[in-house]
């Protein structure tokens, strides 16, 4: 299979290897800018969604089918496991984890993930896509790297600065190094669990990894994250290793592993691959922003970007994060359009 | 008067010379983490305290008198010379200004700020900062950047993405351009003018320049505030340069000016220091929340700022943002101790 899966230009960019065009996906690509996935989701909660196999694979497929990207990744989110590790997760809109995980007394009462037991659901989803999509794009698995998830289990949500997570991290920073290690073995057992379920690639969302200082990030979050990929690296498949706003410190996020590094926006792409060396491909980097301008400003914006990789083997091109609601899909077309065209 | 500022550590670091200790302030040091400050607040609105000269220096020298910071910061609100280009500016409790610019028409409405008729309480304050404060500590005056003050002013308000802004520059750059040219012209007369009232260094806060990518910084952002900071380069005096987020384009920060380049906790001092040079002096970088940790915790982190500074000359000990509420006072005075101790 993994011989097979290199006819797919997204599999040989994260190898480094000749494409015959720039591939491109974007996060978040199943998403609320898509008007068939509102019309879904005027039916069905979002963790409803998630959870029902045909649904979840229904919307995976519309951002293949109507933008043309070189990917599909499996419609869920990075919270779903965290459930099932023993916190009560609901959407309000916003997701809410209760209670938050704040003692070390509250770490022990968490339990690590069983995957067929406990997420049947997210293995049924990729098996039905895997057959949906063969022959036409790979399926990237995806998780929260441990960080991001500690973040939201001991805020108990989202937040914007996760001063939560901070005071646990510096004052208590045994229970920190506790709750990390119970994530990470979660993280492991699911990631492998999609992988062998027939997911093609996995990606870790590190989405707050960028909030610490590189001292921070070198003690308190690549020991995880190394472990994490490391114990992945026998599944044969591309693993993309993504820190938003670590554009300051990729030689450490590059340290913790991964084929490809994604890249957000914060630093400039030709930068990001002398910092990175040969062997690492990189994912990114186009500010997701720029979806809401003029045409000629994205064509421009994607002819830099492609002009700064210069040609060098192992670029995907993505957002440097989720595409917004408010972008028009037309202007998401375009933008696919323009990487093929001008690549 | 400038000679004699040379007495001063803060000043001497400003020029990269050497110094008795590392000095060393904190941003937003005048705030609600004091229960001085709280307790005036009790009494008067925030913009209303900004624009009272003699509560205004009172809470200035709060910080000098408890802390032993080495340099006070005028009070006052990026915000306050906005209102008087002609949009209402109203705090509840975030900072709200009425209407939004989003159209030539609004940017053409705007006037260019009269200090002394649109601001006299600014200069009076620090006037009055002046005489109390002459042979103890050095006072800073400030204003945001053009970028920074263009994002409150398209949104109306604080945002995460500033999303009106980028649809404004990515849509109608002509538009965003012209608005740009006009506070530019504004921030130079404000900051000239606190130079000319007695402050004895500028501090510019870029909050928001990095959310843009280099490519668009430089475009954007870089010549607004390479004009500002060179318009006031024949003052004589410090110009501190802090951009947020940007520690992945530290180049392009320093190529707009500043004798003092601010920095967040998102890149290494070493580091920064290696990309901007000998000539460059740095204002940093404390993660603000390390104040949340144990004692010993602040202190390993300290000493890890200073050994990565390695004695250089031209190092401003600060937090890389602005001192959190939830911090207790004890910890602010723990910090500046050990700082002082410790270099």
């Amino acid at each position: 299979m993994i011989s097979m899966d290199y006819n797919y230009d997204f599999i040989k960019a994260c190898h480094g290897k000749p494409v015959s065009r720039t591939p491109v996906w974007l996060m978040r690509q199943a998403g609320r800018y898509l008007p068939q996935y509102r019309k879904i989701r005027e039916k069905v909660a979002f963790l409803e969604l998630c959870k029902t196999p045909e649904l979840a694979a229904e919307v995976t497929l519309q951002p293949v089918d109507v933008l043309g990207v070189d990917a599909a990744i499996l419609f869920s989110d990075i919270l779903v496991p965290i459930e099932s590790m023993g916190q009560r997760l609901h959407y309000s809109p916003a997701p809410v984890l209760e209670p938050p995980v704040r003692s070390a007394a509250d770490v022990d009462a968490l339990r690590v993930l069983q995957p067929e037991q406990d997420v049947p659901f997210v293995l049924d989803t990729i098996r039905l896509l895997r057959r949906e999509l063969e022959g036409r794009v790979p399926l990237i698995g995806f998780g929260g790297a441990p960080f991001t998830l500690a973040c939201y289990m001991v805020e108990g949500a989202g937040s914007r600065h996760f001063l939560a997570l901070k005071r646990l991290m510096y004052q208590a920073p045994e229970v920190y190094a506790r709750l990390m290690e119970k994530i990470t073995d979660t993280s492991i057992v699911y990631l492998r669990a999609q992988a062998e379920a027939g997911a093609q690639a996995l990606q870790i969302f590190d989405s707050w990894g960028g909030i610490l200082s590189p001292a921070d990030y070198q003690r308190h979050v690549l020991p995880y994250s190394r472990r994490l990929l490391t114990s992945l690296g026998d599944l044969g498949i591309p693993l993309i290793h993504f820190v938003k706003g670590a554009g300051a410190m990729l030689d450490l996020v590059s340290m913790a592993g991964g084929q490809v590094i994604g890249l957000d926006w914060s630093i400039g792409l030709n930068r990001a691959r002398m910092i990175l060396g040969e062997n690492v491909a990189v994912q990114g980097n186009l500010d997701p922003a720029v979806l809401l301008g003029r045409q000629d400003v994205i064509e421009r914006e994607v002819r830099r970007i492609l002009d700064e990789n210069a040609g060098r083997p192992g670029h995907i091109f993505n957002l440097g994060h989720g595409i917004l609601p408010q972008v028009p899909p037309e202007n998401a077309a375009f933008l696919v359009d323009c990487v093929h065209r001008l690549s």
